[in-house]
């Protein structure tokens, strides 16, 4: 089963949005066994949208668009698609009476463009949205079929999974597929992982396996896929590859699957282990805990915690010294140790972890530079920090911080006594 | 002058890489003047590399590839526009030396694939890349141009610049290139703002004049692009749309420019008039902290927070009454401006904004089904909450929730009595 992609706005033409539903689309297809051929990036233009589509029509057996199905003038796909297949625009009730009810809900009037976003033309089925306003169009003719989806990521995600890839399947034999399968990592660099780690890896690698590292700040992710009949078939294939992996890269992963985060990971090791988290933030300023609190059922294993920014908060809410700040400055072993201490007596929890650094643009000195960080831990058994030298972006300073401080928690509970990147342990 | 770009290579099909180049191209493009129609993203494969080719030189005047210049067997760029331009293939003796020199630099065997990465074709002229091995190409004839360029985005980028740029340039004469000016809504959505705010733009919209409608959690941007000869041309030329739209957006706009973030705007707003923000987050989880301290300078209005997920910590940490939280639950009017009033006595602030509710997925009942958020407000002068209902989406949820606070203190210091999203008043 061959399946064009057709993206359609100016934003994607012009450079303002990136287009990651496409790579998104094209790696779900890619797994069920359809083969994407041709992406196209388009504008919100009638012609070009309507030479696109049949064009897209004429040659692959399913068709996805996304994008151009807002409230505004400028979205013009249903209108296109509505002249191109003959039919006529009709009201879908069901739609309109949800389309108002989110309005009530959310108190926003409505108005007569959002009427517009009820109407389906009458020769297609309608994918009902619980995400938005705008419905997907499901077109199934013997020789191809269309899917015509928004353009909001989240939106056109869930009517992909829930509405889509199912009729995909029953109508796609699904003969050969991809499957992937994903070893994440965590506190070990792309490089050194790749080099020393999983040395020799190449050398027993059979041409149709693939391997591939994903790095990102807080670790880095390897795939290794191959192509079968069965997804048995494929395990069997790549197994040996896995095992290699595994033995190689030991203590440094965290876990499997794709979507896995550290703060998963980290979460659900503090479940099994019935302890409670809390942080004290000053450089990272929430990352930490915000990323804790993105994983579903995290209210399990995390109390909550500070955001110092300010001495005084420090001093106030956790109990850092003043003298200490005053004698070592914020950013220092005593105040980090002072932070996770205090954050554990205060908010009754087994583990604490705290930051405090400078995370730039300004504020760096010639002793302390952007980019210096002191990561503290502290539980019963024990109190220790970490100092870590990161880079001259703001952002990436907060986000490596937490990574390091989430995988320390995470070696810790496992009497993992490596740090992260190889960082050394200053004891209280 | 119409631009179509051509991406190549099967890792941009199957989702493994986001395409960033063609973005990055369309950004330079559309800057220059150059209109981009249309990016085709397409595998390694001869017949559709071809057949594309051909149909992009046929459509648009300027057309551009990236990829499929390597010295492995699947790249075939260059055995494509060598037999689409009839001509034949000779080896260019500097750009041979070159790679010889930096194979021998880095110690790599030259081989005999890496000898065809000299191969140019006779019928048009080498782009020399001091960055790799790949030299781009230029075709120019009378109607169309092509440029030819490796898939490393800054390979390509350096071509690019240095190369094709200037070529565009002097054949595009440079007369015309498009201008961008943002302006930046929060607390109203997409269809509220087109409708009934920027109500009548339409009719006073000079064709030549763009205006689009860039919806994110926050809010919503708009843009304003017009083509000129000069950037004066082009700001006479948009002004009294930009008019138009502050005058009818009025109090909904909260800055210009194209990256304004709200967190920035309400940063600007907190440190004018010297007021100090604590946060108090149950629901969001540390997300409102994290967006304030993501923005340089912050540590000037940010006092800190309390990411009081559990119930203990709401009252050890923020005063929150046991018997409230038993008699209304967590998620209630009472709770969230108890938490709001004690995170700004705690922790010493003029203002102090708290969130609490159900993120989901789990965790909904009837009377408060997944989505149902308190934000609350606190300063000496106001004390109140707002009442939400947002999606069943758990991480759509923290980032609504946010904007909603975040938007509620920018509003509140500037005396705008009405809420975000037409969201009421609850008066402690």
């Amino acid at each position: 089963m061959q399946c064009h992609i057709i993206s359609i706005g100016n934003e994607l033409l012009i450079g303002d949005t990136v287009n990651t539903n496409a790579s998104w689309l094209g790696d779900v297809l890619t797994n069920m066994g359809v083969e994407v051929t041709h992406i196209h990036t388009i504008g919100d233009n009638y012609g070009i949208l309507k030479r696109t589509l049949e064009h897209a029509l004429e040659q692959a057996d399913l068709v996805i668009t996304t994008g151009g199905l807002g409230p505004t003038h400028d979205d013009i796909t249903k209108k296109v698609v509505t002249e191109l297949f003959g039919c006529e625009l009709n009201v879908d009730e069901e739609i309109l009476n949800f389309i108002k009810k989110i309005f009530r809900e959310r108190n926003i009037p409505f108005s007569k463009s959002n009427y517009h976003q009820a109407e389906v033309p009458d020769c297609c089925e309608p994918l009902f949205n619980t995400q938005g306003t705008a419905p997907g169009l499901w077109f199934d003719s013997d020789r191809t079929k269309l899917a015509v989806l928004p353009g909001v990521p989240y939106e056109m995600k869930h009517l992909m999974n829930e509405k889509v890839l199912p009729k995909i399947k029953s109508s796609n034999g699904n003969t050969t597929f991809r499957y992937s399968h994903y070893i994440t990592t965590a506190g070990v660099g792309e490089s050194t992982l790749s080099d020393t780690i999983i040395e020799g890896l190449s050398s027993i690698l059979p041409k149709e396996i693939s391997v591939a590292y994903l790095p990102s700040p807080q670790g880095t992710r390897i795939r290794i896929s191959a192509y079968g009949n069965s997804q048995k078939a494929v395990d069997e294939k790549i197994e040996p590859v896995i095992a290699h992996i595994k033995e190689k890269a030991g203590y440094l992963i965290i876990g499997e699957g794709k979507d896995l985060t550290l703060a998963q990971s980290v979460g659900e090791i503090l479940a099994d282990n019935k302890f409670w988290l809390a942080t004290a933030e000053s450089c990272t300023g929430g990352y930490i805990a915000n990323a804790v609190t993105d994983i579903p059922g995290s209210s399990r294993y995390f109390k909550g915690g500070v955001n110092a920014y300010s001495n005084e908060v420090k001093t106030t809410q956790l109990g850092v010294r003043k003298d200490t700040l005053e004698k070592h400055g914020a950013v220092s072993k005593a105040v980090a140790l002072q932070m996770a201490k205090g954050a554990a007596k205060r908010l009754n929890a087994d583990i604490a972890i705290s930051t405090t650094g400078i995370a730039g643009p300004g504020g760096g000195t010639d002793k302390k530079p952007v980019g210096t960080v002191w990561i503290g831990f502290y539980s019963e058994k024990r109190h220790f920090a970490l100092h870590a030298r990161f880079t001259n972006d703001r952002l990436i300073n907060k986000e490596r911080s937490a990574a390091v401080a989430l995988e320390m928690v995470r070696r810790c509970i496992l009497d993992i006594d490596e740090m992260p990147y190889g960082l050394k342990k200053n004891e209280a």
